[in-house]
């Protein structure tokens, strides 16, 4: 086998034929990736089913982090965002990009991670691609994912769905994700235990939609964190959203390094973590099925859905611990770059 | 309008919506991109079809030469991808990797081209995801594509399907897009008129399969060009291949470069060529087809699938203009890195 990456495995010729057969088979072959054509042909959905389609790209850096690495991202980001739909995933692509020269193990451990993952989350690799770029052009590995996955009738799920009185809720600890990649990558060591929490959440979802069928939304609060994405809720819905300071759930090493560091948790991202949108009669029945998923645990209901102000336009507040209200913006800019 | 591509504009916040409005949805918004949901919910196939899924990335240097640009290829790539399945591609998904400091105006420009090249082919690009690396970490833009598409019921291709007997075509001049590539990169000219053949062939296919439904299977020869897709076909349906070299289309203009640098022209990639297995009674029907469409007009019969001898395994034989035969190897490593 090859110790390193080098132009030849992206060249369409024999070289990538052997990296395909000797890494990418050899961690999650399948019937459908074995197949060898250009693309996979798969059993299409039910009547009345839909599909769901969704992609994301990964380059964090480092690749390897304590609690996973970029392909065990890869995997879940993908999976999760198909999920958000309502959808059970059920197909990945994959892409590589990877730069001349990357040592051809850790592709290995990155491949067999995800092999792993995908196993857990019930998808299947079902196509991929593999490119080669000049060393000094790329930045060791980077990875596309898309999901297909199947709506079942009558689940219809968006942002734009959330209405006043709607309840809140987090599926767990904020900020874990990002805290440790910046942590691991910048040589800080805050806590032993600070570890990403890149999980697939596609069961976790399935559960809170069996037990709370008329959920609005879902959506992990990837890049821009929490604050990002209930401003997103807010603006699709043309609602106003109020979050409790004290109840969102965030570990005790994590609010400490954001204080120390200048972060405000609420805009850290998380890769294992998924905020949801219910009906308040269905709040509490959807907090039980998340926390009784291992991905769940401290969920938690953070605030609710209200009326806009007409002349305000869609805003999300924060109250305070000792009784303030302020606007919880977008992030802006970019205060952790290449976390995922 | 920012001018360059900053680190903000991958941060999931305000500047990456921004980004996100202004470049992406302007170009190609459509009912289901502008949806804001992390998955695009899509109509499922009828009963009896099936799905086709297939992804490619590019990394193609420079982003910009005749005939077409990265963004073309990103769309063409995946599409003509699909659709060697027998498939209608219907939607893509597409993720940009950016390099910070990449000129605005460029990735537009690649937008609007993706834009125009999805409608030739009756695409819809209805998910994204865009990151940003720090400056000397990627290389200017990289893309990601991937398609999923709905295959007929009753289609049924692939290239283990190859029998003894069956006709090989192409449906135009070969190398055009790899030659292009390489001379704009070395700053070479050979020809003024020589260009990229990027092309989506999705209708070339279909109109194929209406006259000759039992054509075995499609493959584009990109890298790794006409002798990789043949190896890849004897190898599945494990039988010989023989190619007349008199048969096989090639440019004046890409003749005389190849010769110049040393490159087998059958080794060189395409963008907008397809190889295609037929019945011997179909293959002048299938040739007819491929002549009536705009990107088939130097379309031809080049060779035949034969016996496999036992004792020599799968192989492809080219016999040369003056009556002898070789044995047509797949490309080892890489002549031209980042040709797509």
């Amino acid at each position: 086998m090859d110790e390193k990456v080098m132009l030849g495995h992206g060249s369409g010729g024999s070289m990538m034929k052997r990296i395909i057969d000797e890494v990418f088979y050899e961690a999650y072959g399948n019937d459908e990736l074995l197949q060898g054509n250009d693309a996979a042909v798969l059993p299409a959905p039910k009547p009345g089913e839909r599909l769901a389609f969704s992609t994301d790209s990964f380059v964090v850096t480092p690749q390897f982090f304590p609690g996973g690495n970029i392909g065990r991202l890869a995997i879940c980001g993908t999976v999760n965002d198909v999920a958000t739909s309502g959808a059970r995933p059920l197909y990945l692509s994959c892409g590589f990009i990877l730069e001349e020269g990357y040592p051809m193990a850790d592709l290995k451990r990155i491949c067999s991670t995800m092999a792993e993952t995908a196993r857990e989350a019930g998808v299947r690799l079902v196509t991929g691609d593999t490119k080669v770029v000049n060393r000094g052009h790329g930045d060791g590995v980077f990875i596309n994912t898309a999901g297909v996955g199947v709506v079942p009738e009558g689940v219809s799920l968006g942002g734009e769905q959330c209405k006043p009185g709607d309840k809140v809720l987090v599926s767990g600890t904020l900020g874990d994700h990002g805290i440790t990649v910046m942590s691991c990558r910048e040589g800080l060591s805050f806590s032993a235990d600070l570890q990403s929490d890149a999980a697939p959440l596609n069961h976790l979802i399935a559960e809170v939609l069996a037990v709370a069928p008329n959920t609005r939304c879902f959506r992990d609060p990837t890049r821009g964190g929490l604050a990002s994405t209930l401003n997103e809720f807010a603006d699709q819905a043309q609602v106003d959203i109020t979050i409790e300071e004290d109840s969102v759930p965030v570990k005790d090493a994590v609010r400490g390094a954001c204080e120390m560091l200048g972060y405000d948790v609420l805009q850290v991202a998380n890769e294992g973590k998924m905020v949801c949108v219910v009906p308040a009669d269905e709040a509490d029945a959807a907090l039980g099925a998340m926390r009784a998923n291992k991905y769940g645990v401290d969920a938690a209901i953070i605030g609710e859905v209200g009326e806009m102000q007409p002349e305000r336009g869609p805003k999300v507040y924060l109250r305070t611990a000792f009784g303030g209200k302020r606007i919880l913006d977008m992030l802006v800019g970019e205060q952790l770059p290449r976390i995922c």
